[in-house]
């Protein structure tokens, strides 16, 4: 089965070799992005993709506890998560779900209505946990599209969020970093993790049937 | 690309066949999930997996505002996420790690401190939104598991977790249901959106390069 032994074959990586990944096989992970589903269908958030010439590497490494990835990878894809939902972004979702499935507007309104009254049901440290969420199910779709290419990846949580969005997102009241996602190949030789076991708790563990 | 024509086929099924899937496809997605990335690898929730005949269906109706695929999908992944890390997760968690990887507890000890001072500096609200974010990276990966198996599913977000908690974890201080996954075959008579095209931002909308 396919999708289980690219995730035995992925771990989080901590050494990069200096190997760019293609732009078609970046351009195939940022469509798993793009298709990830999300609550409502929102997409609250937005990616950023930093390349290894990208000016904006060297200024996160003291933001990401010097983790080596940030300089080695050979892409970072930073998850942007919405801080609050405004009219304008629901107005825009459903202009979108108009134009793609040719409905008129007037059909939505009560998806509408209900989109108002859960996002406003929300105060702003609920909205970002709950965008923050949905990153995390395209971060998760990202990894194994990464590793289906034979690509490695890092989910990484161990930064300063707001040192990150001062670099990212200055003056920014829309975004915040939520998670980063750090894309290349392994370096077997200086990262001794990679010939490891994976660790993972049994299935009477994890699972329960009732 | 198997994984974007994966994860275009799939969408947010609504009304579900009485069509059970097997339980090889099942143990595939369990796989999947068992296998996700989670956070300084911990694992920080479990799984509650309830076919059609299972007594806590119907009890969830009310709970998960009647929504159908409750009743009618094959099967509900209930992801149940911590609400607190103990000292004796972490002692189990490198009682794991040791014997995986033939390592000394000693040669741990690093480790288990640092995953000591991450959650103990966290509150109990801010424990519960980490482990959900990790559950929402399984819950990514089994969609695409499931859709590499031309599986349906449904990420549900719209349920009263005090009320779900109530009747899958009674009198239970660890675990709270963060979002539950129903799989299952599309009714594509049945639900008008199976035959709808995805509404997606644009690239330009999601994507930033720096």
């Amino acid at each position: 089965m396919g999708i289980i032994s690219d995730l035995t074959w992925r771990y989080a990586t901590k050494r990069y070799l200096n190997r760019p990944i293609s732009a078609d096989d970046l351009n195939i992970i940022i469509d798993s992005i793009a298709l990830a589903p999300t609550s409502l269908g929102l997409q609250a958030f937005e990616i950023l993709v930093l390349d290894r010439n990208s000016s904006l590497r060297p200024k996160l490494i003291d933001a990401c506890s010097k983790q080596p990835q940030i300089t080695e990878a050979s892409h970072l894809i930073l998850f942007n998560a919405w801080k609050s939902v405004s009219q304008e972004d629901i107005d825009s979702y459903m202009g979108r779900i108009s134009s793609t499935r040719n409905t008129p507007l007037e059909n939505l309104e009560g998806f509408k209505s209900n989109i108002h009254r859960y996002t406003g049901s929300k105060n702003h440290a609920e909205i970002f946990a709950w965008s923050c969420m949905q990153t995390y199910i395209a971060l998760g779709i990202a990894m194994v599209a990464a590793a289906n290419l034979k690509i490695d990846s890092t989910p990484m949580e161990g930064f300063n969020r707001e040192a990150v969005d001062a670099i990212i997102n200055p003056n920014n009241d829309k975004l915040s970093c939520a998670v980063i996602l750090a894309l290349g190949y392994r370096n077997s030789e200086l990262d001794k993790l990679s010939s490891l076991p994976k660790v993972r708790k049994s299935k009477d563990e994890l699972v329960k049937f009732g």
